[in-house]
């Protein structure tokens, strides 16, 4: 018999905060897999279920267990944190499936962290953005610098997804650097801060000052575009909308 | 007594995949506000409601009379599909609010476009990506043309909201041409419809044959970067994991 796997965003992590659907499907499943943090967040929840929990760094055998687990004809649902498909595991599942041919697999989306940042800080994301991790495990740093720049040249809203770890502490203050080329120093920015979990925090603040700015791997950095404002304690991008 | 306004993202359309948190606070609020077909594909659900169903392109009086609603004291859920903060009626609520001191305003961020059709798609934004509408209405084309541009040349995947309308059906052609400057013809791509609503399909092809495509404003569109591939008939773009 056929197993299938889901691949299942949770968004920021506390249970009201994934969709009807998946919630749903977890309480279907009779596997849950993840990364450690990211399953603890929900396994009360989900009371008895087989838990398949991988540390951090393990994403290939993580996705591999998941598959075999479903190859053996269970439905196991596999979780991310936000969406799978912004760099969560969805990808390497896919690339993995050729593998365990008889697993169907479903992607089920969820809230990525640039909406749910977003809408605690205001509206920074209504006009064109540029989503960039700096994270330069997997990522060449000449990379991520070329698209750093040329997203700031053209007036996009940036939205940064890992800006910074004990071993890349200055990666933020390098790329507001290389922000500040092509934008003001006022530019308004925003800090969003453990989301939806607890100690969440978020801060409006601008180019300059975010360039001095320590954060970590659960911070999400937004940088707003030359029309992009602070109203009110909230950052704004406007869409070009005409009122009185 | 101050009245609260919260804008709620409902995701693609279907009730099943807005967050359990959106559907609590549909199901709390007094009204229901906002874009006729959006009102419309959730009013089943909600049943005894007053309901503030606007036309299309009356985007400021909407917004202005879901906050005069609550200013009389209600609690007022202005829905958006996918997320209100991606092209969405957060930024324009928030720029209005401060004629409405008294209102207390709440985002709630729900899946975005770019996500619901990435997921079945595959997984096309697995790495950095820039999301760009080409609905020029609000937006002067010379700076679209300079984003597509910009993020083409910086080797981001490219997910595009609004790619054409009857006024604008050579748009997407015309983009592609701007890609094809700096991406190969073979670049693979997938093209996303009325996901999650009735007459839902997806399809992978490349940007030389993407380019000959007519869509609409109900497709989002994902040019694959210089590593997405098709599997099994899926858009799949590596984020750099080993694996044998």
């Amino acid at each position: 018999m056929a197993g299938k796997l889901y691949v299942v965003g949770i968004g920021p992590g506390s249970y009201e905060d994934m969709t009807i659907r998946a919630a749903k499907i977890l309480q279907e499943s009779q596997v849950i897999a993840g990364y450690t943090v990211y399953v603890d967040l929900i396994r009360e929840q989900l009371g008895d279920k087989e838990f398949l929990a991988t540390p951090m760094k393990q994403e290939v055998d993580r996705c591999r267990a998941a598959l075999a687990k479903a190859a053996e004809g269970k439905q196991v649902a596999m979780v991310c944190s936000g969406d799978p498909g912004i760099y969560g595991m969805a990808g390497l599942v896919l690339e993995l499936a050729g593998d365990y041919p008889q697993v169907e697999i479903e992607i089920v989306p969820g809230v990525t962290a640039a909406c749910t940042g977003g809408a605690y800080l205001g509206a920074p994301l209504i006009h064109d953005f540029a989503v960039i991790s700096l994270s330069d495990l997997l990522t060449p740093m000449e990379t991520i610098e070329k698209r750093v720049r040329a997203a700031a040249a053209a007036d996009f809203v940036l939205c940064i997804y890992n800006p910074s770890s004990k071993k890349r502490a200055d990666y933020l203050k390098r790329a507001c650097g290389w922000i500040l080329e092509s934008r003001r120093p006022e530019t308004v920015c925003g800090l969003a801060r453990n989301v939806g979990r607890e100690g969440q925090s978020v801060e409006v603040l601008t180019l300059k000052e975010l360039a001095e700015r320590e954060t970590d791997m659960f911070t999400t950095v937004f940088i707003g575009n030359s029309q992009t404002r602070a109203l009110e304690g909230r950052m704004v991008t406007p869409r070009g909308y005409r009122y009185e």
